[in-house]
């Protein structure tokens, strides 16, 4: 099996380097990382600007993979287009520092990543760490790693698509593996309101705690319960159950 | 009614003027707009820095609205949380100078826009012009606004959530409005390939032209027959239908 690993915090990150120690267990794993932190920035491709690749070695001459100045979108789409030989058989990003978890999915370039490869038809499975002041990588790799083995054994349609979020380290040894939806409600995030030295008004976002913890379980919910959930993606974002009613609309009516 | 208008092509861009002016006749129009060209930012949101708001005034002296040095999500969050006195009616974003349609709709800044609209719970609709040598900004915006006024004369529930995109001019009069599903097929995008002068290899992604134009009609086939297009979006990527098979596996058996 060959794999293609990338994430969204760069190709030098811990969460990346130990879930591809788990992952070299299962096959040939291939990295392909944006060269710096990309936290944030949802399913943006670089469409304006050339993608500079620069290979990036080993403290002992070895090949660890291909770092690009890009987003993790551009990283699988660069991989499986030019840097691979073949298409590879499974895609994993991650492990991201940070739960990908709720409408968060829809920021996070860890789950682009993994987007990207279902568009390619190839099975892609998002991986991330809840925020903790430890993180502690190699255990979650462990747990990933199983969870990985545990899709594979089921043999999902070529392009399904899973969002692996696994709780912190201080919340002990995980409950169990739980399968929900994502929350779709909104964070309870702001913005911190502030003056520079000149003057000028600018604003920090904030970080906002989970929530919507009460109701059905959802990945929020249960990753806080101390749960690893496993939500299985689709990136069709139409309203199939809407397009009947909104065809009837009189479209071309009186003002 | 109170619109917000965004966009992701920059506050200056003559699409956002366009729609503005024929907005202006429906309600009070704020503008929050990127500072520059943010094309295929994605959903992606400004985490690690901190948002510069500027205050941008017309020639006259009269103001056009706020220039952010962010993401078009970025801009919605920030006007809705802390620039405008109250939730605004109505997200616009656009007009975008090129097509939202197919999985670019996942790429989109200026889709993104409305879909952070939509996680406040406001109507959204993301606006956005086929990609043409000339683009007719103001032709677009009269069938936009004709458009806007029939999804309000609805009364869709609040957060819902629509995409329309216009023909380009060159292919006439729009033959009608459809009401089409997203397509979900991969673009046949490509890399080009480059040395630059010092020997690095760089690559440019590559335009693909309009693709899958068989099938049930779609967004990208019925704008290439020369229709505006009406999809209605959600963010909810979870595949509710796997959920119940997905949880039978047996996640704590044997590797």
């Amino acid at each position: 099996m060959h794999i293609l690993l990338t994430n969204d915090d760069g190709v030098f990150a811990p969460g990346l380097r130990a879930i591809r120690k788990e992952l070299s267990r299962l096959g040939k794993v291939t990295v392909v990382a944006p060269m710096q932190e990309q936290s944030g920035v949802g399913h943006s491709i670089t469409i304006l600007d050339p993608l500079i690749v620069k290979q990036v070695d080993e403290e002992d001459g070895s090949t660890l993979g291909y770092a690009i100045e890009g987003s993790p979108a551009d990283c699988v789409k660069l991989a499986v287009l030019e840097l691979m030989d073949r298409p590879p058989d499974l895609i994993v990003s991650g492990i991201n520092s940070g739960a990908n978890a709720g409408i968060n999915v829809l920021y996070s370039g860890t789950v682009a990543a993994a987007i990207e490869g279902a568009f390619f038809k190839i099975t892609s499975i998002a991986l991330s760490l809840e925020l903790a002041e430890h993180f502690d990588y190699p255990r979650a790799a462990r747990h990933a790693a199983r969870i990985i083995e545990r899709i594979l054994a089921n043999k999902p349609a070529p392009g399904s698509l899973f969002n692996v979020n696994m709780p912190a380290h201080s919340r002990g040894e995980p409950k169990g593996v739980r399968v929900v939806p994502m929350a779709v409600g909104r964070h309870g995030e702001t913005f911190e309101r502030r003056k520079d030295p000149r003057g000028r008004t600018y604003y920090w976002l904030t970080y906002a705690p989970p929530y919507h913890l009460e109701g059905p379980a959802t990945d929020v919910s249960s990753l806080a319960e101390g749960f690893i959930t496993v939500t299985p993606l689709h990136f069709d974002l139409t309203r199939h159950d809407r397009i009947g009613e909104v065809s009837t609309w009189d479209w071309n009516g009186p003002k």
